[in-house]
């Protein structure tokens, strides 16, 4: 099936540039998905049950924009993919630790995930200026929901003077 | 307009009495409402989460009782004045700092407020006691959500022995 | 009344076994439910707010399995006894202290009671496994959620080192 | 913990008396919802679909209430305490029969028990309401309610002449 | 059947008193709630819709005092009456005028009947001081409700200089 | 005001017969509406809550069909008129006992005033067969409910032989 | 259609007798959904009401597992078989009398047929524990329910010495 | 119990002809309601989940008008009969093939049977005319429904002359 | 495509008629959902929002109709058509104002658009009565709710004397 | 009413252009809905109810983007024109077909449609850049909503090469 | 705490430049949230209700994005000040009259300050461009909905000639 | 952190066992979850809209038992892993094509992949019969649905003889 099924509202450059920026932001977001999983079962501390519900509100959310970006590409005629293989290889998101987590270091790995996927959304958002306004109106609402949650994860970091 | 449109159930003395009491109840709770987000949006520290959302349960209570305070003046035939420039003038409540607030000291300028709040609305029910039971009955009814609040953000300043 | 109005689907020998083991776990539970409520209306430190809220859904699930036990004894034609007497007669679980107790105390109290509810559980299971497979089955799903709330209370305990 | 760590809105003496008479009450209710269940699991009779539903009606009615009485509690600085023993050694409520009881009997007892509850709550009404009108406002709403139910349940006993 | 079935919480001489301030208020809700729906239907005029709904919200509000009222006659063991003919004969509402009738002549109809109920409300919150607390704040409660539904009428009418 | 502001869709005669068959099925469920809240309040026995419910339902269904019946004679031009006054004076449902009345008794009263409306409802459909199609259809649709209850109540009156 | 389309996750011998059992509890599940809406139209008498509602809630149930048995046959691939001939030749439930029937009958009725189909079931539970545990887990689900039931049906039954 | 409890809106012969009506219509809808889920369970091929959802909505459409039906008998008097073996006795609809049926098989099935339910439907519409047109109303709504369903089903087995 | 792939439940001069009424019916209903809206967009005037949210109430039950007047005819095997350009065509309704139009002209338009529809629906409700009931039970509907609104157009129109 | 009533936010030039450019693709989505209409009720074949059901979600989308931009105009100062003669005078979508149309058929016209409409969406995205940015977000927002329905439309039209 | 504990996803300049046009913005907003409360208590004329109402919607709109502004403040690292002082010094909208306002004079109050704050919000849109493509986005969103509301009660002040 | 902070209602040996089997059976359904996700993007063919709502649900069910899986692990005090690297080394579930693949395809894969999985959970079941109840109640009740899941699957393969 060498031709795509799909006609695309791109002309071709446009096209496989946009979707080459919807599939790394794909892997990047699946990986968050996950991570915020696996942080949800295995944070341990005083903060514990605050944590857990906070990370279930970050998976939802990079869940729905897992299925947006993965529509916009099939949207634009790119077969988008999502298995565990391709995010191993292609996102790129810091790590997070295995086994029991405190609940400090996993707001901090958190924050660092966060921090860098903004980044990378922020640069993708000037690339696809001139190949798809469409696609850059959706990465620009991904960026605030995720800057949002940056300042959220950070606001639990940052400790009063007095404690 | 000097004259007001709507009539009073009240006797004039009585009206002008529980119209004052009405009004500088409603400056409170208006200042308590915005209070209430400026913490909401700058509180930081470990206990960020659950004091974020517990703000926005005050601010939920501050604005229910607003709308009643306010409709009821309206009901005994006294404008209610709600604007900015009102609150700052006449509201009895203590300031709340600027710029981003520990969750500790966040906690503290809540119960510090909450309890001069409190001790406001005791004075009012006894003031309006003989001028009208009915607004009488929504102070009560206010004093008992915002000694409950009370209680609760004490509570979260008490600290065990042990810790 | 010295016979049941309510038939047995289950021979008399293991009627009053299944019985038996019905009603002490009838006992512990209600307890829990009470323990919960005086946790919830009593406990103050930092994690005020979230403990609160957690020993409300601890409650919850109490009182959804108190009746399941209840009901499954009048199902087997055995009256259930869930009186006040009969829980601090018969309940296995071990106290709470009165009066404020501060969050860490109360999640450690928490996670004793959890732990010896577990293993009360584990051992009926073994024993009605003869004589009514149905009631074995309503235990087993009560000991999944008492063990995954034991879990989420010793998460809260566990700190990590750089705290 | 000598000292309460949560500041009362009255004066001491009054922060007692009222203390004294929520913890009565709050004795009261909870020995309620656990009759209210003991008779809807253990009813027989023509009545006992309506008897089982009517009583549950009561202790959700009863559980509301609890709830409400022990935070008030606390709202004035007052520790509640609603385990199975103060229930045993304070509740003031007439006892319900063990074992299965008929809708009949079931209806006389709650009849019973809801006419003492009522007339110490109005009791307390009377004697609350110089120490502290909120909770006076509170213990007459439930009084309300706990008078509607008394007609409810008294209306099941009356039989018409031709039956 | 000369006697109640059901017992009163209230001595004689108060259950007398209260059942016939509680009686002439039922008689006087059922006929505001008959009076809202004549007007709901024959209403005419520029603000048709916006009066044809808002006397819903007055029939809603009506009808649940009506079912209040009734039931609280019961608990304190006086039969209510809310037959047509009793409305017939003992309501103290003004008339409503017969056939279509204008949104402004609506409008003022029931300013004045809102007006009349709110005053007559006003002088049995006072009767039913002494003899129960807990009637009391049924009417106080209402109250409120007509006399918020007065300004809101009223504020139909007011016109501005201008128009 | 002599003429009516809402035209027609039937011509004169259809219309004024149409009007009357309306106007009197108004005045027959008012009257069952009122007559419904007094069983509900007034009932006594061992059927009490069953009754009381069953009466709400029928409530309901009063209420529902007395809009519909008064909006359709709006609809062909015709003021309806639905005081207390009217009821009374045009009715024609049976009385309704005064004071307590016992379930049974309750039960009978019901039966014969939902007889006699379902029996004038097929009168009706006869005679504005001619005049109305819009109106008989609601009105078959009144009277399959009203026979739906008809026979409800009926079947709590028989009793089997061996009780 | 020779062969199943469906593969098994059994082997064939536990595919034969676990879809038997399946397809026996089909035919009694079905017999039974249409005896309770056969005795929900035809009750009479003074608990008519209680006993038709209650009655639908024992339809409800039944057609619930009726899907689930189905379902289950299906997904072992076994083609179930339903229909009303299916039933007729292979339910294993008693009869249940034509005609109107009275409370008492139906609620008598009712028992026996529900006594006989937890014997059905528990006898199923054991056969099947060797061939599918999954199917026995939905047996033993369904087992509880039926027993549930059949308490409540017999609690209606029982009556007090007194009355 | 050779009289019926019921007394009848309708003349004897009417009833006993709208009676037999019902029954027979009430043998079909079951009849359908079985097939139904039959058709649910058995179907293979690819439109599998397209026909195995539709049919649940023809079910739940089945499931809604018996129990019309049935009551609408009750309501003039008659008792319904809705048992597995009336159903095999009376019903008049088309058979139902055995075993996993392919979804072309099945729709063509639900296409015959539905055509002849319509049919048998239209004859009775016309013979209920004289006797009641209560009934008629509700035979007109099945109809619509059903000839609804059968355009649907129709549309299914329409090919394009393309594919 | 010459043939109809529905087969209709009427002979076929029936067939046509019914389907012809349909059709224009179709045709009518349709563009009053589009002057609906266009009114909905274009009213200034005092009245603005009452008539702004009247018409969206007006458009809704439009289109309900619009879906099952066209399905109806699908039923019959006609071929609905509802194209802009058979509205054009064919639809009888009276043209409404292009631009922005003040609320008076609004609301006068519109009932004269619905008081055409009226007459039109009742024409047709005659003419299918012969070749189809069902049919004509569904424009009986419609009419209702036609002349419903009709009605509470026109009481928008009707201005009291003082006014 | 030479002069618009509503003054704009943009310069007249830009109002002009921006206000064409909405004024067209109104007429487009008006044309859209219609014709998803006109399909959901006219297809057939094996595909009927996905094609059916999936139209109504197209209707769904068209209708919520009609009235954005219509409303849009409003806000810019320029009356919005959707009656059906402006549709079929400026509408810019292919035809679709009449009568009964296959489901192949029917996804192909869709496909068509839609491409259009995309390509007419990206060009006015362009020219509205400079004179409106708020009108270019809600133009980019429909754009993707319509290129995901393209997508989706024309997965079906896909085939694998082993059907 | 003199440097932000929130890093910011913009460099410092950007980060300045937004946070001022982020904090004249919430000034704004809140100013029009309590001027809309305001205006919703002290409106008289026959437009009361319809105004009253829609102010809600006004001020659910401004709380919306008072929230949204503040929360992109703290997004990208600067503290958001919604204080009523704050409010009092730097809100740039139109004062709104005291005491009790016409429905005319408060339409024409409201236009205005809509009008401004439209105004305001253009030109922040073109500002922050450069800056921060995220934060337009957001303003362009709250802009949208300005606009329409802007539309929406100038509508209410233009009057067609006839009237 | 060597050992771990929850401890174990099970023995060492058990809490081993179980905890492998726990983790497998982890790692194999969040590739189910992505694999389904995969496959929902890129699904082409005539089924496309059927097998992307399937898919959707099979997505749903996976989901919910990763978390009940991952947190049954955790309650017996071991750490669950679900990052992407352990899913590409550890699930036991066949690979599904990339690209674009054909609905029939896509249908073929799925059934495959719920074979291989159905297969691993009985192993799973038997094997921790002996360590874990609880465990194994869980994992047959996922067997039920994923056995569930495969029939429908290969309903869709099983295609008839006359197609």
């Amino acid at each position: 099936m060498s031709k795509s099924p799909i006609t695309s509202p791109l002309a071709e450059a446009d096209r496989q540039m946009t979707g080459g920026i919807l599939q790394s932001t794909l892997a990047d977001l699946i990986d968050l998905s996950l991570i915020g999983k696996q942080a949800h079962w295995n944070v341990v501390g005083p903060q514990f049950r605050s944590v857990h519900l906070h990370l279930d509100e970050l998976v939802d959310m990079a869940r729905k924009y897992v299925d947006e970006v993965a529509e916009r590409a099939s949207a634009i005629g790119v077969s988008p993919n999502g298995t565990a293989r391709t995010v191993v290889e292609t996102s790129g998101l810091p790590g997070f630790p295995d086994n029991w987590v405190s609940d400090v270091e996993t707001t901090a790995a958190i924050v660092t995930i966060l921090g860098e996927l903004a980044a990378r959304l922020r640069k993708r958002i000037d690339e696809v200026d001139k190949p798809d306004l469409v696609t850059q109106d959706l990465l620009i609402e991904i960026a605030r929901e995720v800057e949002k949650q940056h300042w959220m994860w950070q606001a639990r970091q940052a400790r009063g003077a007095e404690q």
